[in-house]
């Protein structure tokens, strides 16, 4: 099917146990390969693709244990086939579902009809599309000659992997340094009867063929809201459950606004809730009660799917690690890393969600892979640089940041001596569309001394990354207040309105943009 | 009708000539006014109020001669009432074409009826939004205590203006110093008859009150082809009669992606085709007649309107500048400018489109106006940078831009000394969609010797204004191209892409992003 997709002059060849034992090109010393990589998702593909291209002889295992409902599916990892991608598309579904039923009407279209969405259909539509880069990323290994395993891989030493395929085949290979990049898989609570049972997860909702129809999503990070946010934007009746807050880690204002917007749009919230249990009714609707942590009370509604998204969990158990010494943190599970990737194994290094302290972003790990994969194969020298990585969530009002929240920067460097720039503005588009831009939000926090050194910049509205990611450059650059002023802007957009902050929040003015 | 719009707790005073001989706050010397602005566009504006703000006694002259067909708008120039604001509008109605009528299904959407557009309804809240601007500029002038009289303006003798009003009625004011802001309008073919007769420009298309019907657009500027383009968008026959190359002074790599991308869509171009005459024909069509000029033919059509998007000119004809003794420009007609916007007369100045060299757009206009009233009123000496200004063009695939194009690099840096990487790539939205992204395209243009300056950045794909304001930031900082690449990318965004770029146009290889 994924075949189909591609219109391929492109044929793989079939998997084969015997190519694991052959390495293609040459052997490496007393290794099978220069660079084994387990875990094919965005980190592991970006290093074993590099250092193959370096020269290298490099093997990269994969293998998708399938999720505690059922849900399989193709190399990649999570951001290909359960995270960004199939988000963002459903997100931009949501975005459509927007633009027909209110903006279009104002712009002058005239549909006869009633307008509905078909779970089915999106979901198919971004199904094949997950697929056919499934087979893309394939075809991409077997042409930059990486020798891909779909075999589940652990340390037997600290050169030597073992794999397990599907069919319970084993099989071992040796290499002179190992990449680990298995990433993460979503919790379930485990006080919560009939939470797994019943429940399903961020690695199924996207591969559902039929509609969840009313949802609980339990839990506050991006992933919740971002799911809550684009059940709700194609038409279902979708409630996000929240113990204390939103969007933890992140600005706390800019998390306020991306929640009233959420609420404002329809998307209901249980605030300071806690799951008790979940109960199948003969029906086939779940019962889901829970204590209001206020007022102690308890609640029952019925669902008709519940998705926890209460946090991921490091693939780190199977891999036998602290068998060969490299070391996890206790706390997290998650694998200790040095700046240079190094775990405490010296030719061991972890890159991705399953490195500690690491931020589980796609580029990141793609960056952090590259690098590595330079400095493995002698290239170069350079470090991945963690600080300033720019992000955004689709919420659907998206939220692009760069740099610290302002709760961060008063920690760092004392409320006295950091201003913050700060602007409602509202999207010329909104306003033909008669749309409600209360949210639309733009805050830069800078040092308050000369030269104003800018510490982070905060942006919620319409394409959020877009807008976001160029001022990121500005970040490895330590651009100034006076700079992002001096910047001329671009008319109309909403990007133009962070060259045009000028409200302090220190001077209590009103932070308003008139739009004249 | 505007005040209704405001649901307005400001009511503004009655325009009085009286006001215009008694200056409210105080008498500064000998002159009734520190400083008097001749036009109330996006530069008068912004340079009145800051004056205002700093202390100054202002008052600011705009008068709106009506269009050759008669069309009137009000305060605010052209960018708001016949220029980007309500183009910027009408290509975003353009745009939910798209979502509408193509990727709406794909993403799952089902509309039961047929979809048609109505340009009165879109029209008409362009033109009301439109409306809510000029009122909330009067407001804004009041609010500031800038004097705003609606008189046509010109110059007695460097510190005395005349203005006349729209019933006769003169007044005679003077002033310390006097700006002149009073823009430019679309010009006429001088040699085609018929053409002032029975065409329209971009200062009528966005107020009629009926759609425009089957349309010719003659000129292939950027105001050419974004009208074109929407005409196109909301399903009406457009056709753009280019003489030579499009988009002229813009990237031709560049430009050729965007026409590329509009005939993609369903405009048609004529080539190398000069109008010759335009004929009312007794059914009310416009019969067309022109000359392919490669070929020598004549070639004939009928349309329901005639556009002419053949350039502006300055509108400096009536200020009586010369009998001053400030210079224009011979060929161009525009006022001659010092760095700091000065003409040849010393208290006399010029910013925006009236001036010659500058950019002709809003938002360098404000910023000149801005910094010009504080140099004005002895609170800054900065001067206003018109280097790497950013730019967009809404076609309605968009193009965004800042610094120079490929060709201008060339002929300052020599080829050999530059370095081109560049990218096709599809936008994530596109696909499900089935979008056809031929023409979704990056471009950086460096220096070739280290540390890679970057000299030009280009850009053309959805949201490319709002991708490219961002990286303009950078060009205040001279940012290189290695820290393009190390910025991290946001993910998934097109504007990630531009973090990506390693393909070098001299190193010939493939440039398609292949999106795993």
């Amino acid at each position: 099917m994924a075949a189909a997709l591609c219109r391929g002059k492109h044929r793989l060849k079939p998997f084969s146990l015997f190519a694991f034992h052959l390495p293609r090109r040459h052997f490496t010393g007393s290794f099978d390969y220069d660079l084994v990589v387990i875990g094919g998702g965005s980190g592991g593909l970006a290093c074993s693709k590099e250092a193959a291209q370096l020269g290298q002889n490099v093997a990269v295992l994969d293998y998708v244990e399938p999720s505690v409902r059922g849900t399989k599916w193709g190399i990649g990892g999570t951001c290909v086939n359960v995270g960004c991608i199939p988000k963002k598309l459903m997100h931009q579904a949501a975005q459509l579902g927007t633009a027909l039923k209110t903006d279009s009407k104002k712009y002058g279209w005239r549909i006869a009809g009633p307008v509905s969405h078909d779970w089915a259909t999106m979901a198919g539509s971004v199904q094949n599309y997950v697929k056919s880069l499934n087979w893309g990323h394939r075809v991409q290994l077997q042409d930059k000659k990486v020798n891909y395993l779909n075999m589940k891989g652990s340390l037997v030493d600290r050169h030597t992997i073992r794999g397990l395929n599907a069919r319970g085949k084993e099989a071992t290979v040796t290499a002179r340094n190992i990449v680990i990049a298995t990433g993460g898989r979503p919790k379930y609570p485990t006080h919560v009867p009939g939470a797994r049972e019943y429940g399903i997860t961020s690695d199924d909702l996207f591969w559902l063929k039929e509609s969840p129809g009313k949802t609980l999503v339990v839990g506050a990070s991006y992933v919740a809201l971002e799911c809550a946010g684009f059940l709700t934007g194609v038409g279902l009746d979708a409630t996000v459950m929240v113990r204390s807050i939103a969007l933890r880690g992140f600005d706390q204002q800019m998390a306020r606004l991306v929640t009233d917007h959420m609420e404002a749009h329809g998307t209901r919230f249980s605030w300071s809730c806690v799951p008790k249990k979940v109960e199948k009714l003969p029906s086939g609707l779940l019962q889901v009660t829970w204590t209001d942590t206020q007022s102690q009370q308890e609640h029952q509604d019925t669902f008709s799917s519940v998705l926890w998204a209460v946090g991921r969990a490091p693939e780190s158990g199977t891999l036998n690690l602290q068998h060969v010494g490299v070391q996890l943190n206790t706390n997290t599970g998650k694998i200790i890393v040095a700046d240079d990737e190094r775990t405490t194994v010296p030719n061991i290094y972890a890159i991705g969600d399953i490195a500690q302290g690491r931020p589980e972003l796609t580029p990141t790990a793609i960056k952090a892979g590259r690098l590595l994969a330079q400095r493995l194969a002698g290239h170069s020298n350079q470090l991945m640089n963690y600080d300033n990585v720019p992000t955004t969530v689709f919420t659907p009002l998206e939220y692009g940041c760069v740099g610290l929240s302002e709760e961060e920067a008063e920690r760092r460097y004392g409320s006295d001596d950091i201003e913050v720039y700060h602007a409602f503005y509202k999207p010329l588009e909104f306003t033909v569309a008669e749309r409600d831009a209360s949210q639309c939000y733009i805050k830069v926090v800078c040092e308050r001394e000369e030269p104003q050194r800018v510490l982070g910049l905060h942006f919620t509205g319409p394409n959020a990354g877009e807008v976001t990611q160029g001022f990121a450059l500005g970040f490895q650059l330590g651009f100034t207040y006076p700079q992002l002023r001096d910047t001329v802007g671009i008319h109309p957009t909403c990007a133009e309105e962070l060259t045009k902050l000028h409200i302090s929040k220190r001077s209590g003015l009103d932070a308003t943009v008139t739009g004249c």
